[in-house]
């Protein structure tokens, strides 16, 4: 019984869009143990999302199809769907007024044209969306459930696990039992990481796990089938439990965790705290651990020192140690992090230097060379060279990476 | 004619990578006039990835099917794609030995498995990829062109530019004539832009525009169709001009730039520098204008001073500021605007503080209220008020994308 998702809108053009919609619908489904078969985009143009529509409905059992509100796509899906699924479109007074009230409470007179946005399919149950104003619908068609979502992710999130995943029987979606999980890792290569993992990985199995780099990190998604999901949760546990012993400290962490999380987590469990020195990243760690809410408590100042001046003047790095070992050496990582460590009167110092790219190199010192140091209170200060594959945003999200990793074995260490 | 991409791998599932294959083939298309009707994603799987090949061949003419090389899935997909069109894998000896070569330099033995990477199919046209080992393939195929690519965006981009596209008949590939371009913007809500832009859109039309936000920024896709390729080229220049007379000084690029390019080249252009303080952003106006290579000419320093210590020892904020009027002020960010300008003596001082939340807020003082300061040597302090929506991330977005575009103001505004 095949399940699909259908992204509408022309995001797939654009690179680096956060808003990965798709992403979140499939990490819910396969934490409740369903596997998505299909995934298109298309673009908002109505013949061609037809098409895909009466594809899906063709061929799939549980279809979700997500598009924006605000550039109209929503209420184009919104008609399409319930013209192919031959329902009515009736006006919803309720939902009309709660659209008028809003544009009131700007000051705004609401315009004809948002009319639409309270139309409601006839059969159709309507999914409340605690996060925002559009609801969702759930259209039951024949052998398909039909469910059309606004798209926005932290919109999406709690509709598919408070209104959809409760209800879906598993008898009716799933293969069998299946069940699934992501474990992150960073610091290992997919190469080394793939022949430790040799047999445990039976490819086209009842087990298999499927890898996504990123830089320094990878993460390790896992799949296992079975007839009774009982066994198949069992066996998954005992998968994950093969998998973290062979690899050990490479593991970070499970599903959506990312590395700045856990170790904002450890930071903030150890009362710690935190002062950062980066040349190649430019502001790349910083801004990964202030992503994390309530990183104030830690995080207490980060300097991007570019120029050799600045290393000096911000981080009290001696211009003796840059003269004779080079702006991107050990000993100057190591200084670095002292400094600001010393400055700030922080738990930890952590400093990068090396070249991203693609200027700045010489014979002896190449593209993706970066040296990091971490200082700590209790420990020293450790650090260690690297030597980088990739482009400039490759060697900065490396460096990063491997900058937090280093931060997190330490405080893994502390007592 | 239908044109196709499909996408191997399980990426879909994980959010924010950065390696959208995807989008750099859909936009190379666009560039060329030739739109993208299908995109699916699949996991490495044999029998649903032989699905969505056979599914592909019957509806499409112009297939793209990339795939990543470490993780086995390029392999999976050329054996399957040389079974489903009824080819042969032979063995390439040149190409085994570049690998065995490869192994050898690194000090390693050649694994017996790497020998299917040299696995070629017949009578399917070998492409040159000058940035890697692993060749792309042209199939041509009754009515169909499938062209397998290995999966590193930045491979794929020389491919198709200089193998593919000069090859594609347009007589075969379009509807009828077709062309596009994006345009960059920042600062101009989606729904004032609508309104802005009613008169050109003429949707289900001959020429019609696609919106993608992200933040503060939106990308416009323009899309012009018609019978002659002169006539619809000169079409998309006027909807252009059109578009960029009524968006003034919102536009800030086109195509693939982004907003850091653009201020970066600024800087280059007038031989300004520019040193950042950064509060609620955390470091990311930083690392967005260390993205560009040779920032080190223009970006002097940045601080990310998130205590009101940091504030006061490395920007040299009077406690008086931050006593009277807050550290989310207007007051303390032109303070730390200017102290970062004196302190590292640049052309330019941008300085950023507010509520990222979810923490911090007041009832005065709401989540996502910020300020930006820009100091100039030549035209004093200019500050901004803003309310971003959104969540932590997206404030911290939002911040970031408008102080690179108010530095873009004042770059532009010099002599």
């Amino acid at each position: 019984m095949p399940v699909e998702i259908i992204s509408v809108g022309s995001e797939f053009i654009i690179q680096d869009t956060r808003n990965n919609s798709v992403a979140v619908i499939a990490r819910q489904l396969l934490d409740a143990g369903i596997e998505v078969d299909y995934v298109s985009f298309v673009s908002g143009q109505e013949n061609r999302l037809e098409d895909i529509l009466r594809q899906a409905i063709g061929r799939s059992n549980l279809i979700f199809i997500v598009a924006k509100v605000l550039s109209g796509e929503y209420d184009t899906a919104k008609k399409l769907l319930t013209r192919v699924l031959k329902k009515r479109l009736i006006l919803n007074y309720k939902l009309l007024d709660a659209i008028k009230a809003e544009y009131d409470a700007r000051g705004d007179t609401m315009p004809p044209t948002a009319e639409k946005q309270a139309l409601v399919p006839t059969e159709a149950e309507m999914l409340d969306n605690e996060k925002g104003r559009t609801p969702a619908f759930l259209f039951a068609h024949e052998q398909n459930s039909v469910i059309l979502l606004p798209g926005q992710p932290d919109e999406i999130a709690p509709i598919i696990k408070q209104r959809i995943l409760p209800r879906l029987d598993p008898k009716t979606f799933r293969f069998g039992a299946v069940n699934g999980m992501i474990l992150k890792t960073c610091g290992l290569p997919l190469s080394s990481m793939k022949e430790l993992l040799k047999s445990i990985d039976r490819e086209g199995g009842q087990q298999y796990i499927n890898y996504v780099e990123d830089g320094e990190e990878i993460s390790i998604i896992l799949t296992v089938k079975g007839e009774i999901q009982t066994d198949v949760e069992s066996r998954l546990r005992l998968m994950n439990e093969q998998i973290v012993k062979k690899l050990e400290r490479y593991v970070y962490g499970v599903g959506a965790e990312t590395l700045e999380e856990v170790v904002g987590r450890l930071l903030t469990d150890r009362k710690a705290t935190v002062a950062l020195a980066e040349s190649c990243t430019g502001g790349l760690i910083a801004h990964k651990l202030t992503n994390i809410a309530g990183s104030s408590a830690y995080m207490e100042r980060g300097v991007v020192a570019y120029s050799n001046d600045a290393k000096m003047s911000l981080l009290d790095v001696s211009p003796n140690i840059i003269e004779r070992h080079g702006a991107v050496s050990a000993e100057t990582a190591v200084a670095m992090a002292e400094g600001i460590r010393w400055l700030s009167q922080t738990t930890y110092g952590v400093a990068v230097t090396g070249i991203a790219g693609p200027g700045g190199a010489t014979p002896e010192k190449p593209v993706g060379l970066v040296f990091i140091a971490v200082a700590s209170e209790q420990r020293g200060t450790q650090w260690r060279k690297c030597q980088f594959p990739g482009d400039r945003l490759e060697v900065k999200t490396r460096t990063a990476q491997t900058a937090l990793d280093m931060l997190r074995g330490e405080l893994l260490r502390e007592k």
